[in-house]
């Protein structure tokens, strides 16, 4: 078996659309998923990207792809490489695929003078949390991701006041 | 008192740089931070800028930052605005410093098209958590972040094979 790992270009959108569902759906979150492929499209290929997406392939088939944009470590003083969403496809479990995506990324953050190379996992899904470990990632466990969306969002925003 | 919201131009480098030592030492993590001000500068103000900071005045006396950069959510396709630090000065707190930063960095994600305003918290500050909430935040409690930095980082970008 042969695994190659690409950058994405606007061609793969399709590709990248249908493997965001798929993910979506192994992280029983399939509900949640509101994107567009054309708004989709615009904020990773247009004027200003604002995430990269590199494709991993098996035999020249892509299963598989990883989603990831530069984070900031103000004590390190450095940009990092956050791994947003990483997925392989079932056929492709146990080729190594998952690994070679995370060693593309790792060899791309050691190449952009980032610091460290980060993303989240979910709970319960303790066989990546091994697989993580395994590779040497510690669990932040101290931290909790906070969120604001929709309309407290907006309410917040419209507190704004003196602002340039 | 008047709170005034500005973004940061290179000339607030060592302004930018005393307050990350100062939320530092309040998060107990003064040995965690290593930059240097020449690699903060240049990633942040230099020809790629990896990150964005507003400066927060009262009564012309700046008195807090907020360090920000873009995240990206494929189930939503579009950005967000992830909140990386977020310092008050002790003589300020209390002035409503803390909701006036938040509130400038809801209304940019609003204006850029984002759909969320992210950010982390150390679990034992129960203050900003309850703060956070007060503001219609969630905390995204089935997520644990990872982190892969120093030798592990390379002994991976190692295992990096064919990837063009």
């Amino acid at each position: 078996m042969s695994i190659h790992i690409r950058a994405a270009t606007r061609a793969d959108l399709p590709l990248i659309a249908a493997l965001i569902r798929e993910l979506a759906d192994y992280e029983r979150l399939a509900d949640a998923v509101r994107f567009s492929e054309g708004v989709l499209g615009r904020h990773l290929f247009g004027a200003v990207p604002m995430a990269e997406v590199a494709i991993g392939e098996l035999d020249g088939a892509p299963c598989g792809f990883a989603l990831f944009f530069h984070n900031f470590s103000t004590f390190e003083g450095r940009p990092g490489i956050y791994l947003e969403d990483l997925f392989v496809r079932p056929e492709a479990r146990g080729s190594g695929m998952g690994t070679a995506l995370l060693a593309h990324l790792a060899a791309l953050a050691t190449a952009r003078d980032c610091a460290r190379l980060e993303w989240a996992v979910l709970d319960w899904n303790t066989p990546s949390i091994g697989f993580y470990k395994a590779l040497g990632a510690r669990a932040l466990d101290e931290w909790t991701g906070m969120r604001l969306d929709g309309e407290s969002l907006s309410v917040l925003a419209a507190r704004r006041g003196d602002v340039d």
